[in-house]
């Protein structure tokens, strides 16, 4: 087992820097010849001259008729001159050529009788009244456009006024995308889950879209497997097609890292390794001259790497200059512990809570796409740092439009499957607005109330003591806090099994049962509460329940579980379960309530979604979801 | 001459709303299914739900072996576990999938010799350590996009690895193009200047491309002549094919104005006319329900009447939601007076001088499509102003990347063709750099340095009293200004005339001559200065000229006056009379300086375009330009 240890760790600074010096973006690429009509988006390589002026003849600026000024001095209404038509005054429309020996136009609504032949002229023009002269705007062997111009549609107009039909750009590259890997399956193929041992291969759908965003052309070349000597062959084909080869997911440290055999054995390895995370495992290299990128396989660093390395020698190469992200000055939800000596980029959701933009996390993990789905900007924490701290304002690079985070209504609290429902729902009634919901649990949800993180809570946090729903609970944690409780749905909780309930669980007191194993929710979670609840109604400890501790955040996480055969059981509602297929032991309806502070119940985006949450289309969504019992939805049942 | 009068004219404001009103955005064109690999851009039509989980199986995290957990507990150096592999340990690499029974992985790192089999684990592990579980990114049944997101390269991505291949996204537009005009001819066809009488198409190609920016499918279709039923017959067909059609240049007030019967006979029109300038002659209508949209003919009317009319709506069926352009707070450059009663819209280029961004107008003819061109931003005169004031700040629109702006030198004084010359060469040395240049003369290049609206001046004024050039006027109008004058270059003058020179003129007595015309240039020239020096000195007077009163404002200008019979001579320099083939008579070489404030002199951007001025790239250039003796070239010839 014979494995590469990166021989140099780069900073991502210095490795772009080295990278980028190899290579002259101006004149790496001959350019080419295009139709002028095609040429949209395009960068000029040359500056581009009029072949003509523009207009290229005198035109009329007014419809009426061309005239020689000369005959018209003198006219007044009392001796007016009369011009035949045809001959002396000719009738045209705005854009018109003027005829041979006209030298202006008389405004149509300045004729008495425009149909009359002569017609009368009551007023002297002069030369060159009412027309847009030869070359007013561009005359022969004028600029159009310097070299370096992006070419917008109006640039297309002005060349094409000026005669210039064909132009001189900066060719687009062309990057060949390598996929590799012998478990994997092109996507494409896919009509069911991938067969046991098969992976889906996705990211080089990802990176095609994103060397097209950055002014490439790509081409994905087919899977190669796990073999030196087929990478290598793949590899001298792409550079040979292509002007930038990317490999993906064939740079880790792993046992079949043969990236770095394959492009040392033909060219020259630049870097290998860059003290970023995500996006460690990239190689920077160079064969006959041109790049090639050994890009990570876990998509979070496939992108990062990407945008780091490829997407400035892609838009380099075609002479674009794309504006960097816009950044803004956001607070952190929690402490962000970074591990020095690496650049780390967090994935954050963000929204505007009071006067602070919240920057909530996202999971971290390098193969969390969705955490780059999901987030509205980046955190860099440079490598001499040892994270990021709570509430310290720090720059965020923006995914989504300010107008986007302004829109936003953080929820933090308890899973319920109709927050999904709500998002799409409010985003119908009001494209600008979103629901971005974290689920860290009811009590988390308080918590983030209570230090002015989120703009409500969802939560259902049962007392036993007064048997009641999330109110002793806010008076505790949240005392003095003016908020309204709104409900938005009774859900009915119940045991989740294997389709056919092999294990026959029925009951509480079936988990405690010998080969009987559980999966339970994170500490502060209402679904907890009510298992810790149920249990000591049963006479019943925690201990006796095998997997107590094993946790999941979510619903549909422990519906998972189920589902895959890692528990046999899970507390959680029906909607999950009926998501996934299984069966569902119903135990006992539940509240599911809002907690919306004041100041967020006094917000347009809140009486927005309360609209929303009392509309019949939500209502009939949610019953179709299963499991919900809408009586009080949209009820406000207390207040403090 | 039946002549239709705007019926009503809207503020651009009302005429918007009453138009958007009339269609729902969100449902007029059904969804349609797309592969998600080819749905980049789109944007989704429903929220898109995982079909599977992601993981669909638990993966290795790591490289390394899978284990059973519960086979490694206890495991320590001294008494370590030994793991037969194939059976008890299984080696695998990140990504790869784990085998039946195992839940753990274990770091290649943490095995003293992971060739060996059996191997041996010398210290605990513990379930799902290393272990990608499924579902971690994304569950069964979770929503991976909401309705109405436009879709990143990494959502494909996300969607891909949840089973989601194929996607229902909203439909984009197809947007039909009907040019009009009988005088028209397809630009495409164009080799050679437009034969006399027909005008170049080019109007479609700039619609085209804006259409595909907003978002739609555009189809050209073919140029209708003006003929009232072949309009409708064209419209008619249009509207069947597409979901919006745009006519253009149908619906100015001309006797062609054939697009309000068009679309009054087989629909309604809403719109008649917009106040705003350019774009006034907009028509909004509806036919079978679908809108129709009357565009102007001018170009410059077409680009602003579409961002105002048909973006929206084209951008707005596709679903997106494009970000409203960045503004800027600018200085005006000059009083800008704007009709009362209509928002003017006013393309101004822009440069950061000393603590300002200064606007500088360009011409506002809305045939001048080079006012779009070289426009950095666009200054919207609201219809209940006069007008705006000099120096005082208002807000422009960008259409030129912020650093751009900031990477601008402005020169504003005489016009010299080297100056193109020498923003090519400067953006090629650095691309961050720009060079602006306004043709105002050279005594309005004075001017503008003492008002602080530019970098620096562009002057070859002659004094004959101390036989020197530009000194006594900078002693006079910049006095105690700490500058530096820097020659560009000796250039020479002389008489443009037709090729033939069929009017036999040789010197400056034979434009006092019967039957020879004359163009000039405008007062505060530099080259006017030198022609009233020269008649001067023949002891002739201004008014013995014919057409001493028509004034160009460039060199290139009066040149084209010659070539188009408009003048019979003009007085330029030799490299414009050059690049339009035209004959020169010399008459004396004159010095054109740069006048650079001291403040410019020590501008980082102003030291690179000196470089360039010093380099013998551009000196080369310029030499082939004809006419240009650079003995001076770069030299700092009187400073104050």
């Amino acid at each position: 087992m014979k494995r590469h240890i990166y021989l140099r760790m780069e900073s991502p600074e210095k490795a772009r820097e080295l990278f980028l010096s190899r290579f002259d973006l101006q004149t790496m690429l001959p350019p080419e010849e295009i139709p002028t009509a095609a040429a949209l988006g395009r960068v000029t390589a040359a500056p581009a001259m009029a072949r003509w002026s523009s207009p290229a003849v005198h035109q009329a600026a007014m419809d009426g008729f061309a005239v020689t000024a000369a005959a018209t001095f003198g006219a007044t209404p009392e001796s007016p001159r009369l011009l035949a038509v045809g001959r002396e005054a000719f009738p045209l429309n705005t854009g018109h050529p003027l005829p041979p020996n006209t030298d202006a136009v008389i405004m149509v609504e300045q004729i008495p009788d425009p149909m009359a032949d002569p017609i009368t002229v009551e007023h002297p023009t002069f030369p060159w009244q009412h027309v847009r002269r030869v070359g007013e705007d561009l005359v022969a062997g004028e600029m159009v456009l310097p070299e370096g111009s992006r070419i917008t549609p109006w640039d297309q107009g002005a060349l094409l006024a000026a005669g210039v039909t064909r132009l001189m750009v900066r060719r687009l590259p062309k990057v060949a995308i390598i996929p590799t890997g012998s478990e994997l399956t092109p996507v494409a193929e896919l009509a069911a889950e991938p067969p046991p041992g098969r992976l889906p291969e996705f990211n080089s759908v990802i990176l095609a879209g994103m060397v097209a965003e950055a002014g490439g052309i790509p081409e994905v070349r087919p899977i190669v497997p796990d073999d030196p000597g087929a990478l290598t062959r793949a590899l001298k084909e792409a550079v040979a097609a292509a002007d930038l080869v990317l490999i993906n997911a064939g740079s880790s440290a792993g046992t079949e890292d043969y990236t770095y055999q394959a492009v040392a054995s033909l060219g020259e390895v630049l870097v290998h390794g860059v003290s970023m995370m995500p996006g460690k495992p990239t190689l920077l290299g160079v064969v006959n001259g041109k790049p090639v990128i050994g890009n990570p396989g876990y998509p979070v660093s496939a992108v990062l790497s990407f945008e780091e390395f490829a997407a400035p020698l892609i838009s380099g190469l075609a002479g674009l200059r794309p504006a960097p992200r816009p950044t803004l000055m956001v607070h952190p939800a929690q402490n962000l512990p970074s591990k020095p000596g690496l650049t780390e980029y967090i994935r954050v959701t963000l929204g505007r809570v009071g006067d602070k933009v919240i920057a909530t996390p996202l999971p971290r993990g390098a193969g969390v796409i969705t955490s780059l789905v999901r987030a509205d900007g980046i955190l860099k924490v440079p490598a001499l740092n040892e994270g990021l701290e709570e509430d310290r304002a720090v720059a965020a690079e923006l995914l989504a439009p300010v107008e986007d985070i302004e829109g936003t209504l953080v929820v933090l609290g308890s899973h319920d499957n109709t927050l999904d429902l709500l998002g799409t729902l409010l985003r119908r009634r009001d494209p600008r607005l979103r629901l971005s919901s974290g689920h860290v649990g009811s009590l988390g949800g308080l918590m983030a109330l209570r230090q002015g993180r989120s703009h409500l809570g969802g939560s259902h946090l049962f007392d036993e003591e007064t048997d009641t729903y999330n109110v002793p609970y806010i008076q505790r944690y949240l005392p003095g806090l003016p908020l309204k409780l709104i409900n938005l749905a009774w859900r009915q909780q119940g045991l989740m099994v294997l389709p056919g309930n092999p294990k026959n669980i029925r009951s509480i007191p079936d988990l405690t049962r010998e080969g009987v194993s559980f999966i339970n929710r994170q500490r502060g979670a209402g679904t907890r509460v009510l298992l810790d609840y149920l249990l000591k109604q049963e006479g019943l400890t925690a201990d006796a329940v095998q997997g107590y501790e094993r946790e999941e955040y979510t619903h549909m996480a422990v519906a998972v579980n189920v589902l895959s055969g890692t528990a046999d059981a899970g507390l959680g509602i029906l909607a999950a379960a009926r998501a996934l297929g299984l069966d569902f032991i119903p135990l006992l309806p539940e509240r599911y309530d809002l907690v919306v502070p004041e100041t967020t119940f006094q917000d347009h985006r809140f009486q927005t979604l309360l609209a929303v949450i009392r509309s019949q289309d939500f209502m009939d969504a949610a019953r179709a979801l299963g499991g919900y019992d809408l009586q009080d939805c949209g009820k406000i049942l207390w207040e403090q």
